[in-house]
């Protein structure tokens, strides 16, 4: 298969080598031109802009931050749209409101390509091991086409609905539970560690206990550490329980516990950590009780 | 060993019955004579009121639901002080705020009795089965006399600490994770729900990936039931944390994602849904975000 690929990051990147390493012609396009060296030396193609790299594709992948983004590749700057053959299939797995992904897929429609509602989970590690959780949603044959290459980037590859929109809902409800864990996570250790009891004892119980979550005990450990490895950015969810949180607002839909969670995200990176591994929200937590004599 | 043992509640019953088993001489009370029927049918001996249960004890054991009623089986109505032997030890596995578990621990010294802060986590079905967290704290030497005694009725027991209160806080910062979690799982699947998107779909994506805990995979199926079988109720949470933020306010110490969840419950046992299971907390989502042309 001809693909296209518009987003070199530090998922987009380990995801395009593994198709190219499937026996893909993969060309890919990214602002960042290390992305696009490292890509080449992996035997990608790069091409200097999106709309080169739509050219020829059978499908059309968009790994980019949002549905803005990907609209702006398509319909913006990028102009992707223009030099896509006609009945390409875009196959989009950004992390968007499902409204925007539902408007995404009937602009693409007007110009004969179809789209794939496909955003991904597993992080940088999935995305190298080919073992992400893909959450897409199209009608039943755009699904069985997209299929071969779904499956080479991801593990667990669910058709959620026909509708677009139904994937980036799923992905939305596991953010929105990803977010509030991390968060839950930080509440609970930082109330051990100011109670004057051992954290660490703590977690060695509640991460075997019903109070585990995959979170708890992936981010636990890094919460108790001064500077850890930054394995996923506060920013991350910034942003995406920022757009869990556009979407109940569009919606008129309140989401108490993911609200209260995201003012802890915006809070840490009000103070400096957006960079930091998500684990540091547990310094929000510490900034908020810290008592008299405790120094920062 | 002599066990004296107080409250034979859907928790306290199999767990006096795995002490019988066991080899031990228990002696249990409870204001409710068709549970002291059940016990003495399985081998218990039965006392008419907590002090005669206490006065042979080398462990008397306190299931109560919280601090105060353990309070009051020990010095108050109960006056199970007045008859304990010198130097017997009271395990106190009620929930109860740490300094409360610690004001106990001083009063027994007074009475030359020992505490173990020994609350537990694992429900019903970990009670039955004798595979209960025990989140144990009290002097090292306390704790390996009554070791035996613990080991009985769980599995994972963890000494957090010499002090008392360090169990009641592992215990706090359990309940905290469990019913954050659990409301987080109603926000979720409600929300996926609200979004026409199947809630089943979206748990099998969820359950599986770094969105998932013990709690929604336990009871999201039944947050997706209509009127499902009473695990633990409503009212369980709303007790417990509650605790957790009875805690909160006496160390001036904020929790919001604890406050957030506990509103939901308290919400949820407003509607009359206390004594239903758990994960029907789901309904006070399903109200909250109601719209015009949807039924109750």
């Amino acid at each position: 298969m001809n693909i296209g690929f518009i987003g070199l990051g530090a998922m987009g990147l380990p995801m395009a080598i593994n198709l190219v390493r499937a026996g893909h012609a993969v060309t890919a396009f990214d602002f960042n031109t290390d992305a696009l060296t490292a890509f080449a030396g992996q035997g990608g193609q790069v091409a200097d802009s999106a709309a080169v790299a739509a050219k020829t594709a059978d499908f059309f992948v968009l790994m980019v931050v949002n549905g803005d983004q990907a609209d702006d590749v398509l319909f913006g700057a990028g102009k992707a749209v223009e030099s896509l053959p006609s009945g390409a299939c875009v196959i989009a797995s950004c992390t968007q409101p499902p409204a925007q992904a539902r408007a995404l897929g009937e602009k693409l429609a007007q110009h004969q390509l179809t789209l794939v509602d496909a955003p991904v989970s597993g992080g940088v590690g999935g995305a190298g091991t080919g073992t992400l959780t893909i959450m897409a949603s199209c009608p039943a044959h755009v699904f069985e086409t997209a299929r071969p290459v779904l499956d080479v980037v991801g593990k667990n590859v669910f058709h959620v609905g026909e509708d677009h929109g139904a994937g980036s809902t799923a992905k939305l409800v596991n953010q929105l539970l990803c977010g509030v864990h991390i968060a839950a996570a930080a509440e609970a250790l930082q109330l051990a560690q100011a109670a004057g009891v051992d954290p660490k004892s703590v977690f060695d119980i509640v991460s075997v206990s019903a109070a585990s979550s995959w979170m708890l005990n992936d981010r636990g450990p890094r919460m108790l550490e001064d500077d850890p490895e930054v394995r996923s950015a506060v920013d991350i969810f910034v942003k995406d329980l920022g757009i869990v949180l556009d979407h109940g607002r569009s919606a008129r839909h309140a989401l108490p516990l993911s609200a209260a969670a995201h003012q802890m995200f915006l809070a840490a990176s009000g103070a400096g950590l957006g960079r930091k591994d998500d684990s540091q929200v547990i310094q929000t937590y510490r900034a908020l009780n810290r008592k008299p004599d405790e120094k920062d």
